[in-house]
């Protein structure tokens, strides 16, 4: 048998229809399974893919990073091409190509970047609506962009996490939130090395009640102080979610 | 019981997951029977809905236009708000005004247009892929152009659409045939008075084919002319295909 070569792909999929990223027992369909579905038809055996970003379910992904193992028996060129034919419309990969042996999509990320979007028309067109939240036509972009200047740096941002273990660090690296008004559309970029679990999420849900009037234009700040999970607002909802972008050292993959 | 009043509306579907617009017998799914029977629910009892155009199965509309009649118990804004409250998320009215009393929403329209998007990427963007057709990354806007511009004027298409009853004319008037080159995509937008049942996507697919190279720049004029069906490439893709929008005297509904 040959050696095993390490791959890495930046693949594309629509959540809608996903129960996330991870392979999940009893789970009917996630982004994982589908994929290592086809890269085991493709090399005959399993083939576990390990993801950049573990998207939750309903969640987007335009530019996720894996990392998986197969034996060289084709160009990453037809690769590419031999996996898009054994996925669903869903799913596409972008780009295949060898890496170092040691390289892992998650770990070796140097920053990731998702997107958030919500639409403030009164009716939402179809075609936009399994990618946008909806917003109140009155929520004011100003605020948000106010409230999200207080996220930025190294903090303990483990108010917007899922609970952790007792001794795990809450602390991340958040580079920058950009607040951008697109006609009747607010988005929300977020640069950071990492996320917690269900963060970015969480800090929307913050963010769109203080777009609307909801909560004060301080509460990012309050919730970063007091760390008191009874300030926090509903989660914003998973169709206006997206991982972007992932960066690594070598840059080919971003 | 209170006299009816007619109503007309502007919808947007993603057509997908829809066979088509009209009602059939036995079919699972239709954009007519959807929206029957959110009016009927609204109504309290039946309420036709006739559409300016009546698309295929899998064809996309941002702006059909529809007529119906109920008893006016409800302002036109409560009733649009009421209406999307009982649509599923595929389909969505953006507008609800009072009509004339005999309005038709497809005798009435001055001229529709269409809009059919291909896509030449190598890969093409899952977001992406319910709206338009793939076409060979190869494939040249100049050549399709250049057979587009025999299509405009009133003559007889006959041989672009379904077959029709003896007698029946085949003559329309098509005002124009407009193909953009936008990135990857080439994008063709007809704007007609009427069109024959199937006519853009038997145009468009011959259009691929003159794109391709598969067939030559002269074949659309040689079509019209010979009414040669031996002739025709095969029908483009119903996803690649938006109906846009519904002209009328009276401007508001486009």
């Amino acid at each position: 048998m040959s050696e095993l070569v390490r791959y890495r792909a930046r693949l594309a999929y629509v959540g809608t229809d996903f129960h996330g990223w991870q392979r999940q027992k009893n789970a009917p369909r996630t982004v994982q399974a589908v994929l290592e579905k086809a890269l085991g038809r493709l090399a005959g055996g399993p083939v576990p893919a390990h993801a950049a970003g573990r998207t939750d379910a309903g969640v987007h992904a335009d530019g996720q990073v894996v990392h998986f193992d197969m034996t060289p028996s084709r160009m990453p060129e037809r690769i590419l091409e031999a996996i898009n034919a054994l996925l669903p419309w869903d799913v596409r990969v972008f780009e295949v190509e060898k890496a170092p042996p040691d390289f892992h999509a998650r770990r070796d990320a140097l920053w990731k970047e998702y997107l958030y979007r919500w639409s403030r028309a009164r009716v939402i067109a179809p075609r936009d609506s399994p990618f946008v939240a909806p917003l109140s036509p009155r929520a004011e972009a100003q605020r948000m962009l106010a409230a999200a200047r207080d996220l930025p740096g190294r903090r303990d941002f483990g108010v917007f996490g899922v609970r952790r273990a007792a001794g795990e660090s809450s602390v991340r690296n958040l580079h920058f939130v950009r607040i951008e008004e697109r006609g009747e559309e607010i988005q929300a970029l977020f640069r950071g090395d990492a996320f917690l679990r269900g963060m970015v999420r969480a800090i929307c849900g913050v963010l769109a009640d203080v777009g609307r009037g909801k909560a004060p234009v301080g509460r990012v700040a309050e919730l970063i102080e007091t760390q008191d999970r009874g300030l926090l607002a509903p989660k914003a909802p998973a169709c206006g979610l997206t991982l972007v972008r992932v960066s690594y050292e070598s840059a080919e993959m971003e």
